[in-house]
């Protein structure tokens, strides 16, 4: 995903060396043509794998698992809320997480009827750092007793170890720009 | 839209006079089809309109403008912040909205960079009821100097007041869906 890796050095701000600034493109402004690679790449990484489900969490997600739905058969999307939100089933999976980036533990929900054992699930995110949201929505599909082809995610930190932690259990994890290194001197360093 | 009304009375469910839950397709599990034919229509109802900029409110907005955009030329779609995120840059607008589900007042933020006075913006999201998520996007795109071309929303409350009062302020609402009325025991009727 070389292009990508060029999108992301060209648009992304390193404001520190942990902190990558993607809000013009995949947080908060959303990059529509970005996302369309992003899905197509997906796609082919997983090209003979079937899946029926894409799985992910609010917010950021929800933007990847709508384009990437449309590269495999417009699948339906789920996303997980965070909260246990009042307007929700009251029959739901649930799994807890701490977020790094606002120093609070929060829990992530999925209504059963969502999730299925019949299910075979892509897992997509903007980010993997710690692992933190990725091994609550692995525990989410774990619940569901539902079959976890893999995972896609936007952007590694590879310096962080979330990754290596859930490639160790035997889950596959698709990254399309793995970091290595970063720092405001210097910028991005992506893995080979 | 009849083939969206259809659609909705067959995967909708009346929970009381007042709470309409569909969270089998747009809000919690979403069925990025039907979200295909909501975004055609509302470049077929908006057809001779310039536009450059889907704004939209987390969570369940992000997905109706990230398909949307596939028929307004992949313009980048920005949603608004609940809250006044640790991880937004400072210079932001913000407005305040109550929300009658949630029964709390919060604020919707979007960085000022991301939405200026050369944009031409439609507004979408999923449920028009009282207006208060709309008219609060409303003023951020006043506050910008931005040109509102108008809104785009999937199912209108019409029983409620936001939509009359909205559109009397000369802004153009499309609703793809307008409810008259509903309730458990005679279900949903919608307006002409």
């Amino acid at each position: 995903m070389d292009s990508l890796k060029k999108y992301i050095t060209a648009e992304g701000r390193v404001l520190s060396d942990d902190i990558l600034k993607v809000d013009s493109f995949l947080n908060h402004q959303i990059d529509t043509v970005f996302l369309t690679e992003v899905g197509k790449e997906f796609r082919r990484r997983y090209n003979n794998c079937e899946v029926n489900k894409i799985l992910t969490v609010e917010a950021s997600g929800i933007a990847i698992g709508c384009v990437t739905s449309q590269f495999f058969d417009n699948c339906p999307v789920v996303f997980a809320k965070k909260g246990q939100a009042k307007n929700m089933s009251g029959d739901a999976y649930h799994a807890s997480l701490h977020s790094y980036t606002r120093g609070t533990d929060f829990v992530i929900s999925v209504t059963k009827k969502y999730l299925t054992s019949e299910d075979k699930v892509l897992i997509v995110d903007d980010f993997l750092a710690n692992g933190e949201a990725l091994k609550a929505l692995i525990s989410i599909v774990s619940q569901a007793g539902a079959e976890l082809v893999g995972c896609g995610i936007v952007i590694e930190k590879a310096y962080q170890p979330g990754g290596d932690l859930i490639r160790s259990q035997g889950i596959r994890v698709e990254s399309l720009a793995r970091i290595k290194s970063m720092s405001v001197e210097n910028g991005i360093e992506f893995c080979e």
